[in-house]
């Protein structure tokens, strides 16, 4: 009852590959404070940033069966989100799944379980954000989907959207708001250089931001001892 | 409601200085094992060790305005401690805030919630401890108490309490303690350095701390065949 | 009541050591997936691995005295592997406990509770896995037991059982396995050398594994659009 | 920049009604194994068992606001579903709101968050499944969105889809499934009453499933002694 | 060089009593959203509502010998809590202990650790808000402060402030705000009966707190299609 | 690979139900605080109170095949003990399984996993302990060894060992050792009976375990003011 879709879309990879120059938390800011998957999602080592599309891939539990699956719809700039049906730890991927990613192309992987084999990972510099890191290995007897739409940590992903990673977590940025939220992102930091300098400088957000007022109609009151 | 406490006194900076020459566990170990803040706060980056003045902080859950009035208030020597009003693990922190303190002097964080852009505060070596690392941005719409004592981690903190971080974790030494505490450091290092050489060349702790007597009177039974 | 038996038995420290050529992955792998400590055991640095022999090793909550007890009947090549009675997370080990492991040949730790001092234990090249890091300092009333049976995050570990660790975690062999497991690795390491070669060129796990059929029989279904 | 939609599409509550006839966990087969809301939701009391069209909300962190919104929205046979835009374990929710909520047919809470007044929402009879129950209380200062599709507690939810939830647990079916899924659960709870019977008489399920020739092909082997 | 500090004092038991009438809910809002213990405490029987003066009493980890130093410092109207030094769910305490705190007028119990014989404590009618059912047991090794201010639960908490508990949970009224908290809880549950009345009849929460203007102001904005 | 053991031994169930009549926490303390399993597994319905023989089976993540297998070896005056290879939450058991080990004389289950039906099986009066509810179904693809020594949450368990459960958790008897600990549970309690007169009277814990002395001497000291 599993699963594939094949041909799905893709975000442009200019788009995509213009998208990693932002980190996560620029882009979740810039697209409104959404699409951010959850925090126990923490990459194998630091510092690493990449953005990809996503190819989603859903496992039963224990069993790691439609990684297999996935591997064969990968396109060069892929990024592969893999969520469990079941909460699960277990080690899912380790690098002959990551040697057979890199040879179709593939960035790095996401996933909201367990991965091993992390030492070689690091030295081969394939970037995983995982739930858990353990060996223990998984089955191969009942497939799941493959690039239909999943949640992966608590975020709605789709085959083709543009998936950003770096050591603050991993951000999904719907395929048909990339172009919008890239030059949101730009904009972003743009502004921040400015304060960034300011800032450097001594100057206080109260100011720099004009918050006096308003904390104080909020009922911030400033004392000169401290409270008994 | 909230209120900001200026003017709050410090500890002198030379017994901070001072205390920073030790780790966590010793200090903690020289006040009768009290003041530790709990483990699940931990640093983004190791090595590091600081000490510096507790600069209080309440947020609400989700809500950073209050960092940016204690901004204000900061002095060199501190360290920012800041405590949600309830368990929160969105990034309240990141690297434009910790700019703003550097500039002030400040010497790291010490957060029971998220922090974000761990990059680039790693690059910047401001060190912080976090209870997570988390992209999700905050609001400012609810303000929260500013040098008031607060709990953090489990720890009652004041304004100018002594706060000692390292990769160990964090402890909060009482402003009218310090002198005392510092001296017991120093002690405790001094008679550890003589025992760590005795351990090194193969001695017994058994023997060095006298427990032999000790144990058999507590019921410990020596055998030399395992038991079934 | 607490027990220590004195002159259990051993793995031969050849076996031991050819044990360590190979990952905690590929060893759970070669025993049939069994004798994985929990995934929350983790390295205090990386990467990292070790093979020894099991110096168990039972302790109160909050109580390191049994640790004392247990370095006497260290032997070259040992691991220390110990289990509170009851959860904690207190800090039971530093580096002078570290310092006199080293002094009888210890070759790293494994504990289901804290240590502290990790940035010397870093320094001094001593490994540790551990469920957490906590400066909390352990108290000597109650002894437990030393080289008896115990349960370690999850797993059991007998005197003499072969402990490797590593980036990926830890795994015991049983002393009595230990010739097989190393035997069964080696053959497992051997048949991966040559898939990685077949993956790297970029052929599928679905062809190298010839998955197609089976997925077929277990309702794997290719379809070109999304579903709705 | 929140949005509210009005006018979503409903399920007809006399399928609704008739799903209230099952439970969770036969719903959830009877779809494949799909759409369970995760298991750190629990109801506040035992037993119960509602069906409804949910009626969808986000709350920022601490913040209950839009909560009040989507009671305008609400139609008889709605089951309200909450969810955090970021992890919160307040009490977004008392007997005040369940109170309006009842005068405005609503069936029943699912909120990926905390609960207050507990004992007064046991006594109405209105039945909440929650991940905490807290008295701390929320804001009412950064709307969310209401009625769009949202991920709760894993689980993809839009607007009229129907919200089955018992002892076990919380189930979603998608609005367009809802009569075949109804089917299904008939089919399914038919066919278990015919192996209760069976199962009440003593007989076996390896027979009644006829589980034994592929249990040996899996490898099953039967001794007659334990295993050294 | 643990300390046991007699003749504290307490809140009047009228004012106890009175405060005994309001749900911790009320008084942790009547007292600006101060004083709650962490959500993780629960009661170990439903319904129940509990105040009292809190007997503070510090355990050493897996040790519960103070409870035995703070029986005889109880006074009728008392509220025994209880924080270990270091995180833990051992079962401190049981009917034994619970038969010798009603003896001397204990009101009940509230501990951040374990308690065990649940079944008796439920028979007497003894109310405990723990964080844990263990029945492991404790030693009688290491004594700990009686009657000094803690933090129990992320809440700091004096001898003879007032603990109020129920179903929601557990807050800490400080003594000298006792009366004050009092008189606000009995205003706020006036108001809410005013606006129950309402909300029962149909009235929305967006008219009776006339917020409709404020969320326009906020960006809420009302479609009547899906967004796509 | 998986193995089934019939044939094992069982305690007499004059002495596994002479064990039923003390609760898990006497028994506990009656075989020196060995043999609890973890405090998460918690018992679907309170109170309970069971004793049986263990009945062991593992069971792969999110696979429950065993179970049928271990049904089989029942015999009246069972305890089913499951425990998963890897850690797993979904319900792996459900009324029909029950129905089915009712049939055969099983008296409980207990399970380091998830279970479902919870409503049919507390009407049934089927006691379980287990450490999540969860509707999320199983598969039948890898069978796991019946009847062989597990550790089930913490703790070893064999075949025929006794297992007592009621509502403060699951504790394990080694079959050689049931005798005594029966024996010395009875022992305990009728300590206990004596006791209790004397705390309901109001004798104080310091007195009649004459604690006063050991007190002082591990530095115990009364003061009449309150700690500054």
């Amino acid at each position: 009852m599993a699963l594939v879709v094949r041909n799905t879309e893709r975000t442009p990879l200019d788009v995509v590959d213009a998208l990693a120059h932002y980190g996560v938390a620029t882009i979740h800011e810039a697209q409104d404070r959404t699409g951010l998957l959850a925090a126990h999602l923490r990459p194998i080592y630091r510092p690493v940033r990449i953005a990809g599309n996503a190819l989603t891939c859903e496992v039963a539990p224990g069993d790691n069966w439609s990684i297999h699956v996935a591997v064969e719809l990968a396109r060069p700039g892929d990024v592969l989100v893999v969520t469990p049906t079941s909460p699960c730890s277990d080690g899912y991927f380790g690098e002959l799944l990551a040697t057979s990613l890199v040879a179709h192309g593939v960035r790095g992987l996401v996933i909201d379980a367990g991965v091993r084999d992390v030492a070689d990972l690091t030295s081969m510099g394939f970037p995983v954000w995982s739930k858990a890191v353990s060996a223990q290995g998984t089955v191969k007897e009942t497939p799941g989907n493959v690039q239909t739409p999943i949640v992966c940590a608590g975020a709605y992903v789709r085959p083709g959207d543009v998936i950003v990673a770096d050591d603050d977590g991993v951000v999904v940025v719907r395929r048909e708001d990339a172009s919008a939220v890239l030059a949101a992102s730009k904009a972003r930091e743009d502004n921040e250089q400015a304060k960034r300098v300011r800032l450097a400088a001594g100057e206080l957000g109260l100011d720099l931001y004009a918050m006096r007022d308003k904390l104080a109609t909020r009922g911030l009151r400033y004392v000169d001892e401290a409270p008994s």
